[in-house]
């Protein structure tokens, strides 16, 4: 393992310090492990509230920040976060509006999530939690886990959030977009886990996996490496079918690196898939191309796209200001 | 190598038309090699113009939108676009207030500049140019080479374009930028030449080289790698003697991650990076940890610090919006 780092044990705390120090007018530090807008969005709107493990950096902490995250709360690398912790975050913002909980579905996230809310439920907090589960498994009988798509509920959400949308509008927002978006990810290096030096998974040198998830947890299809333009057919084609899309929809796609594979080779993805989806009818109406949520420099990408309505498009476009991703 | 890519000699076409596809309200790409802003800024205000090689993602193309450039000629991987596309490129902007032309010192990069620039004044174009020297050097006879600090030329430059600056106070800023910046690079892996395969230069397994440049050209100096703290120390040190930097300095500081180090280890430099000027009295008044020139999947980083007065720092927080970097 070869990474400029100081104390392997202190990483989580040392990457977000450097975060709210980088952009201290987007992001503030509140006891180690929260980290919360720098200037709180009017109490009279609902809060978005999420969680994770670090090592994924931006995700998911880089995305608090004006018309996305209000606050997120930190776990140590690819550690959920224990429930007092996010408990500590839903008080950091708690308001008669309510507050929407977006959980990225692995298993530690959601015992986190499922103790911390009752906790605040008892203590009168109002919360209304979405899972997100749009990962494509090999077999449709298999449970999607929750991977680089919660970028989308963190950036329509919070802009609706923005706008005044109340609790129960901005729920059902969430559950829209959790089923009408999809994620599959391809893995062609692991990644090193940079406090301990340990490798997730195997793989050989000439060999890729798909559905992947996103530590390398294994459970995908080992394949050799193919072009890119192969390789964005193999993704795009199970979405399409998972998500049953067709002449006439339209969708929003982002191509999010996962740590190695170059940002050349994530527009050429791009265009790939463009001319995949172009082909079947299917209309890009917003685009990403950029590290999302990454796994330290494992090499491969998510493709993560999202049928998109009226509503979702008007979401996307708004302005928002984070670490991780501004809208102008 | 292990990339996912198509034609290898097609890269350039391939990943400049996926990122006009990503951002096409931000950009879109003239006779396959120039990238110039969807919608073109006033040809009452002065253009801002850059060049360079492809396979540094974001960099240089992907700065090209509002706030920022108003094009960029795309040469090959890694290679400078030779002067005939370098001058349909100031055609493409050319206008009574003239422009600005940001070339980065490297041979390549120079030589192309310079005979465009001759043709376009032969054509009756106004045209200053700023060579970005910034490059800290292991010995301070050497010349500087051009280095990511041509960031912060483009986005303040950029900026004070987008006021209706004129070119001499354009052309004066520039000069003030690239006198009072400085950018070292260090380099703990090599890159892959996403074309042939060819890996640039020699590194030992527990080796960083200092001083590396873009590339890893050599020329630097190396040395057993070390931990974050002890590396920016390392780094820091020679920016502040050769900037003369003091306490009561202000600076705005980047990391710029080269590709394969993650965004985790470039917000603990950004912190140490922190303590470090903190420690001197010198006073950190804008920053960015991020990918901004990367060289492929090469480790290390590059530190950027431009010493900063009133009229830098309100241009640094001007409004931009390109596909690598966006204010709002």
């Amino acid at each position: 393992m070869k990474k400029f780092i100081n104390d392997p044990n202190n990483l989580t705390n040392e990457l977000l310090q450097g975060m709210a120090l980088a952009y201290p007018r987007k992001v503030k530090i509140v006891d180690e492990k929260l980290v919360v807008r720098a200037e709180a969005k009017s109490s009279d709107k609902v809060a978005v509230v999420s969680l994770g493990g670090t090592g994924h950096e931006p995700a998911v902490q880089g995305f608090v920040g004006k018309g996305m995250l209000d606050v997120c709360a930190a776990g140590d690398i690819w550690a959920a976060p224990g429930p007092p912790t996010l408990l500590a975050a839903m008080k950091e913002v708690n308001r008669e509006a309510g507050m929407l909980l977006v959980t990225l579905n692995h298993a530690g996230d959601v015992m986190s999530a499922n103790m911390a809310k009752q906790m605040a439920e008892a203590e009168g907090i109002k919360v209304v939690e979405i899972l997100t589960t749009e990962e494509v498994r090999p077999t449709a009988d298999e449970e999607g886990r929750g991977l680089g798509g919660c970028f989308f509920i963190y950036k329509i959400c919070g802009a609706a959030a923005e706008q005044g949308k109340s609790l129960d509008e901005i729920a059902a927002l969430a559950n829209k977009i959790n089923d009408n978006m999809a994620t599959i990810a391809v893995l062609s290096e692991l990644a090193t886990h940079p406090s301990t030096g340990g490798v997730c998974g195997t793989l050989g040198d000439d060999e890729m996996e798909i559905c992947a998830g996103q530590h390398g947890e294994g459970g995908g299809v080992v394949m050799p490496m193919a072009s890119s333009k192969e390789t964005v057919k193999i993704l795009a084609d199970k979405i399409v079918e998972k998500k049953g899309l067709k002449s006439g929809d339209e969708i929003i796609l982002i191509i999010n690196g996962s740590g190695k594979t170059t940002l050349m080779e994530q527009y050429i993805a791009f265009k790939d898939a463009s001319d995949y989806f172009t082909d079947k009818g299917i209309k890009i109406v917003g685009g990403h191309a950029s590290e999302v949520l990454t796994v330290q420099e494992a090499g491969g990408y998510q493709m993560i796209v999202l049928k998109a309505d009226a509503e979702i498009k008007e979401l996307w476009e708004a302005p928002c200001d984070t670490p991780g991703y501004t809208v102008q």
